[in-house]
């Protein structure tokens, strides 16, 4: 054939994963979908198109150039999704009624973003979101706070991780308290960067941008900067807003929720107060997290979420608060060293080693993948040699070697492709070998 | 807020998939995956946006009404795929020397397509697809097989399904012997639906469109209605073929086939050769299947698939031949009668008595998550008639109850929701009781 050839490439900000790194990332996920299960989180999907006035609301179009928007053959205005809240929002909205509340649910998809791909960022990349929806319920925060802990130890194997929280209340008390409560959203946006910018920055934003006086700018930070235990923190903050109302309920918020978090055998150091995590995001409400690794900081928050007062309100009057958090899977899957050597799921490979025995081939597997060892059996005509190569560099375990002397001894020779040792086996032995290696 | 609200709406031939189906089509995609990597079958996952000449091939334009095809910020001419297969074919030319053949690949992935929304058919829709790639060998063919076998077993519960093979070496065979071998390509799409319509439409279409004469169009007929046992038609095969050469290659196939499907544990009942299949798609060049559910066989096939000779010919002067096939999940999940009635994953439910006792029932509940008892907990303050009015409705099978009387006697109430009978239990046994009731 002559035809010119079309080159095999990919969009920019877009990836393949190959089955090294595919084995990984679907652990990983199967671990998060077992944790959100465990704690009865629900399953949910949403298209990925949806229509343009969904995702952006009416004259929302700050954002539109980050989007994969355009007509589709009925000439719809429509996106494909660019997070997974939106979607949810709408969902909820939707289907209020056969849902039920309170309503836990998780959604583990792809969304895309046409962002510059600079600094690692893809265009297409994974969510990983929970929430629970329909409770103003503070327990609820402390539900997410667990899901949090425990899905962040599932992952990484370790407990080498702290979740800050925070509670927006209190922010907004800090601010109504210095007078200045109609200029939270943008002082919030600038605290938040304070781990990310040098102190002189934020403090030039806090002056020049929201014009807060040189005293007020260091009551925001000095407040801000409060550190210690988490019920030194508390300690503090009843002090600083001794008979101060409209402080009460964040406070209660965060005192519970360290209250009940010290009741369980969680250790301290995976949980602090941080009276800095604000958030950017307009619609969090109330408790606010975010999760660093201890040992990989640069990686930023791996997990955020937070309280929310009305989820729906874009698209129905029934009221829907709620909390929820993210996770940041392929910030965790690029940041952690994993085991990329491996690229067969299976643990053993049957080598072809001819053809009078194949069906006697099939049979072994057949019994192998019953007893659920995983199996792949060479189907190619090769070389012996070749067939070990193959199986050293896709990472198989074991093989399993069956020529005409095995055959007659009804045996079975098992290689051990960490050692090279060959070890020969009772043909009717083999399934119990396995299960016995497994157990392990 | 007096804001317009915005109606909560899909876009047409789309769907949300709420926790009572998506619980089911996670499992099912779960006993996929499982018995895909059971054989050795590694994952791998592609971009959902491709450029469009990579999708549809220099110049193919044929289709283009039914792609959701755009250009993007960057006036890049993109498309979002219509099957896994052509991604697969980029993927295995773009990464050739990585992947190391053969290569035994799994993606199980959303695919769009504009197409008409009449019939069930869905804009949005998974498929499932398996190969084996770079081998030439019957033997992965057989491989195949048994993987669509053990698949469908699995999804179903049950040997209630067929596997018609067929190969295509044989229809060529057949061609040829008639002087018709430039036509087979026409002809094969026409007996290709000799199963969805009326005879005389498709003897008039062999007569109109590709121009066989009666005696022709008898010989075809009379060859793919062919019936009997696989042997019975492997023996008519080889009689009818006695002496022709190029028909031998089919032949010795199909017999390896039968042979070697003969010699494991399964029904025949679950595979015949049927030489009137014939996929209607080009590139099958030997084995082909396809697979009819025995008391649903309206649903069409649900598992398709066969033997190509060059995969990523647009893409590499590398030659891949493989074969593969293809489960249609949602026609499964639309077809077959599922349990709908549970929304939530989780076995139990705690109910949120007392807040003095949220500490305790947060204990509760991890202790039986860490013992994998998948549970919720009540985290909203309503009273105990709604809590249980709510577990009924999402499909609880149980609901833990602990008041005061409990927490001072040391015990929990338990209360089965199939049969409303509460029992009382030590504290300390609740974790025994539920282990044991899970290994009922």
């Amino acid at each position: 054939m002559n035809k010119k050839l079309i080159e095999p490439k990919l969009l920019k900000g877009f990836r393949d994963h190959l089955p090294n790194v595919m084995l990984q990332k679907k652990k990983m996920i199967a671990k998060l979908e077992k944790t959100f299960e465990s704690f009865g989180f629900a399953p949910i999907d949403t298209p990925v198109l949806e229509f343009t006035e969904i995702l952006l609301g009416k004259g929302g179009d700050e954002t539109d150039k980050q989007l994969y928007r355009f007509l589709d053959n009925g000439k719809r205005d429509v996106t494909m999704r660019y997070d997974l809240t939106v979607p949810l929002a709408r969902f909820t909205a939707q289907h209020y009624n056969e849902l039920g509340m309170p309503f836990k649910a998780y959604h583990i998809d792809k969304v895309w973003r046409g962002e510059n791909t600079h600094r690692g960022r893809f265009r297409e990349f994974h969510q990983c979101d929970f929430d629970i929806l329909g409770t103003n319920s503070n327990f609820s925060d402390v539900e997410i706070g667990l899901v949090i802990y425990t899905a962040i130890n599932n992952l990484i194997g370790s407990d080498d991780f702290i979740i800050r929280i925070n509670n927006r209340k209190i922010l907004n008390a800090l601010t109504k308290k210095l007078g200045v409560e109609d200029k939270t959203t943008d002082i919030l946006r600038i605290i938040d960067k304070i781990y990310k910018q040098p102190r002189e920055k934020v403090i030039d934003e806090l002056n020049q941008k929201v014009g807060l006086s040189e005293k007020q700018i260091q009551e925001v930070l000095s407040f801000i900067d409060i550190k210690g235990s988490n019920s030194e923190i508390l300690k503090e903050l009843e002090s600083l807003f001794s008979n101060v109302e409209y402080a009460k309920e964040g406070i209660e918020n965060l005192k519970e929720f360290y209250s009940l978090f010290t009741s369980m055998d969680i250790p301290e150091k995976c949980y602090q107060i941080d009276l800095s995590i604000a958030r950017g995001l307009d619609y969090y409400t109330g408790t606010v997290f975010e999760t660093m690794l201890s040992n990989l900081p640069e990686l930023g928050s791996i997990c955020s979420g937070g309280r929310y007062d009305n989820l729906t309100e874009l698209y129905t009057t029934n009221k829907v608060a709620g909390v929820g958090a993210s996770i940041g899977l392929d910030r965790l899957t690029d940041g952690l060293e994993m085991d990329f050597s491996v690229s067969t799921p299976a643990q053993v490979l049957i080598a072809n080693m001819d053809k009078n025995y194949k069906s006697e081939y099939l049979k072994i597997a057949r019994e192998l993948r019953l007893a659920n060892v995983k199996t792949d059996l060479f189907t190619d005509d090769k070389k012996l040699d070749k067939q070990l190569k193959y199986a050293n560099r896709k990472g198989f375990r074991f093989v399993i070697i069956l020529g005409s002397n095995e055959f007659e001894n009804n045996t079975v020779a098992l290689k051990d492709m960490n050692d090279g040792n060959i070890e020969q086996i009772q043909r009717d032995e083999l399934v119990k070998v396995f299960l016995e290696k497994n157990q392990l």
